[in-house]
């Protein structure tokens, strides 16, 4: 699953943006939504990767048999995402160069998967490197 | 300020909309972006009034300076939003139909006006009688 928000962050990298991706899942593996993050590409300062990967997925009654994987750990707005509409389990990619809510999400009883990735940090380590204003204009840090 | 609010909400109710608006404005009274709930008009999940209106203040280096203003207590997910980004002030129509996370954002610093309005708590009433599955399914509640 996570091969599916890896891609979506790499296509966001060619497309010049932010390179994190996410996708929502059913636990039997069907894929319901994907995304990326957009802030660059449609000048959206709300479309971080999870979110993104939520609106895909269309209107749903209930997203208590679903899985959201995102390449990197969700920030406290795609944290607070995850706990309001009552998503169970979160697949994350990697928590090194950013650390966001799972711990909270954690001790609200959120199965957290944190996978340490290599590709994942890749990603990151090199765009942070390159374009740090951007990564902190994404998560809000002045 | 809140008057915006309020008129988005009710012209999100006109369009047979969930009746929940926000704005945000920065400290000087200069309005950035105004937004409504859209699940129902744009078969978007993700689109929360608050987070419509943070999307339509396009994209910021600091938040700052910034205020946000909504008719109903934030979500987590909206709740989230403000933390992330640090929007230091939000103010809030009413809390009597649904409660939130402004009290989270409180121990995190932020300055919360709770107004208990009655016509913001009047439209919730009425529209949570009319569509409670609506609501339900707006606040990700089995």
């Amino acid at each position: 699953m996570l091969a599916v928000a890896v891609a979506e962050a790499r296509a966001g990298l060619a497309e010049g943006g932010i390179p994190i991706g996410a996708a929502l899942f059913a636990v039997d593996g069907t894929l319901l939504g994907r995304g990326r993050n957009r802030r660059v590409q449609d000048g959206d300062a709300s479309a971080h990767a999870e979110t993104a990967a939520f609106r895909a997925a269309g209107r749903r009654r209930t997203y208590r048999d679903t899985v959201m994987v995102t390449t990197l750990s969700p920030c406290w707005y795609c944290s607070g995402l995850v706990r309001q509409f009552g998503i169970p389990r979160v697949v994350i990619g990697e928590a090194r160069t950013f650390h966001g809510g799972h711990d909270w999400l954690a001790e609200h009883g959120v199965d957290i998967t944190l996978l340490d990735d290599p590709v994942c940090a890749g990603l990151m380590r090199d765009f942070t490197a390159a374009r740090p204003e951007l990564w902190s204009e994404d998560i809000g840090r002045d």
